[in-house]
This record gives C-alpha cells, structure tokens and sequence, in this order.
C-alpha cells in the first residue's frame, strides 16, 4: 500500500520521468559510457530519487529510478544505489537549494581530469559560456573547476568535496581519470551547468591540442 | 484580441515554426550548448521574430519565439529576448534584403575565434565549399571571417559590427571566446551560410592541427 | 502523359528513393555540409537519375530528383543539375557496369585532399578495411586514392579523369579542397566503398595527428 | 518442417532480435563501416546466432542473422558466415559461460591497434571505468589489452588467441589495422565491455595527442 510510504510516490513519478528524458539525452552523446554515471533529483526536504546501480543509461524506465534519504540510505526498496550516492546527497544535505546532481563520464571530462589533476584544478577563462553559470553575468571572469583524486573511499572523497564547498559557491568538480559532478536548483540548471562544463572542457582542450592553451 | 497586433500573427506562427524546426536540427549537432544562441527571421519591413532569451534550443516551442521591432525592442509582449537583439536587428535595419540571422556557439567557432582574435579575421581560401556564399561562382577565392572582441555593452559591438559592414557585402562574423553570426535573405540562405562557415572553420583548425595551414 | 516519356517512370521512382534514404543518412553524418554534394544513379544504358543542384541534402524529395543522358544533359526537365554532372555520367558512359556514382564533401576527405594534393594521391595500406573494395581478398594489399586539382572547368576535370580511368580499375578519387567521388555496380556497392574511403581517410588523418603514418 | 531443426527456433529468433536491436546502435555511432564487423550469441551448448557475412549493419533483419555450431560449421542453411567465424566459435568452445561475441571496426580501434602493435598490448590504467570488466572493483588497476598481427589465415589468428587466452581471464583483444573483439556472459556485459575499451582507447589516443599519455 503505497500510504504508507515515507514519500510521495507521484513526485517519485515525476522525478523518474524527469531523469529518464534528460540521462537518455546524455547517453545518446556518449556521456554515460559502458553503464557508468549517475544521476538524481531531490523529491522533498529528505529524500532523492536517484539511479538504480549498473542500468544501460541510454534505456532507463521508471524500475532503474529508486529513492535514498540525504544520508545516502535506500528508503522503502531492496535496490541498491551507485556507491557514488554519497557524493549525492553530501549536496542535498547541505544546500537545501539544491534540486539536481548529474554525474556524468564523457571522454573530455576523464581526459581533462587527467591532465590536470596535478594541478588541482582547469581554470575557464574569457568564455562567453561562462554566463551559463548562475550567477554570472559577464564573459570577462574565470572559474576554476577542481579536479579531486579518484578513490573508492567515499567518505574521503565526500570530505575532500565538503572542503571545497567551505570554499564558497561553486556549480561542479571533477575527479581524476573518473568524470564530472555537476549540479542546479532544478533539472533544468544542472542539465545547463553540465552542458557549459563539458563545452568549456571541450575548448579547453581543443585549444591545447592547437598549442594555444594558456592553462 | 489579435486585430489589435502590430503584426501579423499567421506570419508570427510561419517564421516560428521555420526557427523551430531548424533551430531543433543544429541543436543536436551540439551548436547551441547550454541554453545559449539565439535566432530570428524578419516578418516584414518593422517586425522581427527572435527566440525568447535562456530557452533549451533543443526543445523550442512556439512560446520561446517572441516578436521585436527593429530597434529591438519587444513588440506586444511581456517576454525578453537575448540581450544580443540588437546584433540581430541592425542587419535587418539596415538590409531589407536580409530574413534570417542565426547566432551559434559551436566548440569549433569558439575555439577559432580565440584562434585568430589577434589577427582580426581567418582567411579562408581554396575550398570549393566557397561557392555556398551567395555570390560566389568558384572556389579560386578568399573570405576573410571578421573576428571581433567579445564585449558586453551591445552597442559598443554593434558599432563595431556596422564599421565592417561600411566595408562591403559579408555574411558572418565571429565574436572572440563566444561563436558565429551568420544571415542570408531567408533561413535556407543563412543556414546555407551558418553550414558552410562551420565547415570551413572546422577544416582550417583541422589543417592546424595537422601543421598544414597557412593561417 | 508519361507514355510519351524517354524512360520509365516507375525505374526513376525506384532509384530517387534509393538516392533519398541513402542521401538522409550522409546529410545525417555531415558529410554534405551548406547544400553540397551530388548523387545519382544509373536507370538504364542512356538515362541516369541525379540530384538537382542546390537541394538541402537532409532533407530530399522526389521532386529533388531529375533526369539526364550519359552525356549529361537535363531529359524531359526544365530543372538544372550539378555543374559537376560531367564527373557522374562520364563513368555511367564509358563503364556500363557502374550503376551509381556518390559525391561527398565531408572535413575528412577535404582536408586530406589539400594534405595530399601535392603528392597527387593517398596511399591506404595495411587495413582489413581494404577488403570492403571490390574485388580485394585481403588486407594485405595497398591501394592508391587519387587527389585531382580543383578546377570549375569542367570538361578539363573530366578528362584528368578519364586519364587515371585508363590506369586500371578503381573505386573513386579526391579533388583538392572539395570532396569525394566513389562508386559501384550499385548503391549499395557504391555507398560501401563510400564509407570505406572515409573511414580509411579519416584512420590516416589520426594516424598523422598522432605522429605515425608513414604517408 | 522447424520440428527437424537441430536448433530451438523461437530461441534463434530472440538472439537474433537482441542482436538487431544492440548492432543498429553500434552502427549509429560509425562503428561497423562499410558492411564490416559480425556479432553472435550463443543459443545452447553447440549452436551460435551470428550475423551473415557481408550485410549493412545499419539495417539488420532476421534473415541477416544465421546459425552455426560451436565448430564454426553452417547448421541448417546454405547462408555464408563471415570469414571470422572461427573467431567467435573459439570463445564458446572454451567457455561454456560465454554467451556473447561483439566485433567492430571504429576508427579509434582501428588506429589504436596500430599505433600499438608493435608492443603487442595497450596498458589501460587509473580510470574509473575499468570497473566496466566483470571483476575488477576499483579504478586502481591496470588491464593490458592485446593487439595481435592481422592475417586472412583465421586458423593462424585463432591459435594466437588459444595462447591469450592460456594466459588467464580477459574480456578482449585487438588486431592490428582490423578491430576489436569483445565478449561476456550476456549481451548487455558484452556491449558493456566493449563500450569500455571503446572509450578507454579514445581517452589513451586523446591523452597521445595531447602529449600526456604514459603508454
């Protein structure tokens, strides 16, 4: 009996179509590679309807969408999430603002990773995208999007993303030879600060490929 | 009631669906990422119909295509349009001849114009895809693409847009670090132009990375 | 009355079809930028169907389609086929077993056309790819792609080919900073050295990009 | 009469649709070029679906796909297999866990498998989708992918295999100048596996042509 669900189940429904429609978008330029990636939406003050672990992201249905608490717990199901979920709900925990968490793995994404993880981070500069971000307001700022080290340790990975989040807004980060974190109020703006990070990482490397990179 | 527009609205509803459906086509192509571009075609001597600023061009809809004169300025509407209007409306100001202008951000037009920003324009020369320009009868020519810096005060660019076009006949122009404009006397014409532009400057960066262009 | 018809109707609605579902999916690939390209097939010893000049490419229609003899002009049409007409029929002419001949102009085959136009051919060796050509039984073999300089002067161009047409049997060439012509015994014979051509052009562009072709 | 087919006939004509609907995506994304590359699943201990020799991968139907039995032999049909046959068959043969042989020809394979034959391996290391192989749990790991010399002797090319395989589990090789080989237990791990040394030899070719690659 669905009452007694500590949920919504409609606003599950809407989220999973929600979710379907845009991650079948993001499949289909290869950004989810080889049943990789991630992706969720926040239902209400304690809850996340987030991707099932291991599903084909280019053919997701309603059954590959479950729900976790902010803490990262399945509620009311036997599925199991990613064991990225952390990286999830770390976000919703503590920016009640936030409505969308999208993980992707596109080739430009792992192989700018790579390239500067040394670094610590890809600075984006002088790009009229860059008022993609929310908040910007001008081609003429920068952003610098970190690059953390991979690691299947997930608290560590999630408290080396909470030192960063002390640091002050920020809309996405990478982890090395792994992907991007991107995230919005809505589907809507992550989907938007998703598409501006991979486009920027794009030109970035493009520009170092034409030995014209200033990073 | 609609009698009382300024403007015809089966005219409105036919230059929609033309931005619409085109509109959709170069957004899967991946040249309008995060929301940004804009596009309109000319309704008649005063009107012009423009895409309705921040939508997901991927998925316009009717609603996302408003109505500006060609001053700029909103006509019968409520809605806001690019901050760019005014890059589209001076060529449909000062051409009668001109229907359509289409402004993308492609990873190759972006990356060219921070390419060749110094130099002010990138000479394009010897390719048979010369000939899509209207105009052109062979593929022994040369076009120099202008190459202006990115600025946000529309006016100021504006300007420096209308000193080219002192300069003679042309049909695009890219802005450093943000992509492409490019018209025609209708929307196959400026897409035939948008299309060929695009190629041109994905083969010269091409021919740069191979270490064969004279550029 | 179509009785009084040079040609069978039905054998031409057969073969625009043919050439509409192929052309779709090269338009689709990008391989027919700004309204480029030509196509046509064979429809018996004197008539051949063909493209009109100037049609969008993605978006073809029967009406699209048209007639001319083997030697190149328009049967029972007022429409206007490519100036490049000569390049299709002089084939159909002096090969009666080809029945299709496919114009592309895709950034690969453009590019390597001026990287190579100064050798005045590719060389394609060591592929299993090889194999797709007719009458190739292993990879172990080599086959040498033509670049012809670009020219508007038709008859000039057409006689460049039928020079190399005296050397031996082969399966298409490169004009310089224009594009492609392959053919075959049919569509789909055509259409599979199509591909095979692009395909090995665009292994020998990375190979070079990445400091390792021999050519 | 089907009642005397050495072969479950409804069981045929699952694989078959699972490989029609799987090897249309993969031909979308250019990876089976020109008619190339063949694919099969196994339907019981001794008999294998496999795809006939020499059709467009693109528009697959039922009758593209055949049966052969675990020795590579026709069952049941005067169709021809492709001469690779004995390529797929091996893998069954050997591992009765095997349910699924994926073959394509990408211009990433194609180029990767030549730049690397000389080593006779690429060493795929630190991505986090390397947890894609069935086994591995951490990115924290290294996988050598096999690039054996190409030959038209199949008998040749499978005994080289017999000895990769003596050497221990793996889920892939590649031929030089040719494509790649992949397999799994199950469609869905099959294509996830290819899709991982897809996108993991685009990063490594990527990460060469940025000067950054330790291969």
């Amino acid at each position: 009996m669905t009452a007694s669900l500590p949920y919504d189940p409609q606003r599950l429904a809407r989220c999973a179509d929600e979710i379907i429609v845009n991650v079948r978008e993001l499949a289909e330029r290869g950004w989810t590679p080889a049943t990789s990636s991630n992706f969720s939406c926040r239902m209400d003050a304690t809850n996340v309807a987030i991707t099932v672990s291991g599903r084909d992201k280019g053919r997701l249905v309603a059954a590959d969408i479950m729900v976790v608490d902010v803490g990262g717990n399945p509620v009311a199901t036997t599925q199991k999430s990613s064991a990225e979920t952390l990286l999830h709900t770390q976000l919703y925990k503590r920016f009640p603002e936030i409505g969308c968490v999208l993980h992707t793995h596109s080739v430009n994404q792992t192989v700018a990773s790579r390239l500067y993880a040394a670094k610590g981070a890809i600075r984006l500069e002088g790009y009229e995208l860059l008022k993609a971000f929310a908040g910007n307001t001008t081609h003429d700022t920068l952003l610098d999007l970190p690059v953390l080290p991979n690691t299947q340790d997930m608290p560590e990975l999630a408290s080396k993303v909470e030192a960063l989040l002390d640091g002050g807004p920020m809309w996405g980060y990478l982890i090395e030879g792994h992907g991007l974190y991107a995230w919005g109020r809505d589907m809507a703006e992550a989907r938007r600060h998703l598409e501006a990070f991979e486009f920027l990482l794009a030109c970035e490397l493009e520009m170092r490929r034409l030995g014209a990179s200033s990073n």
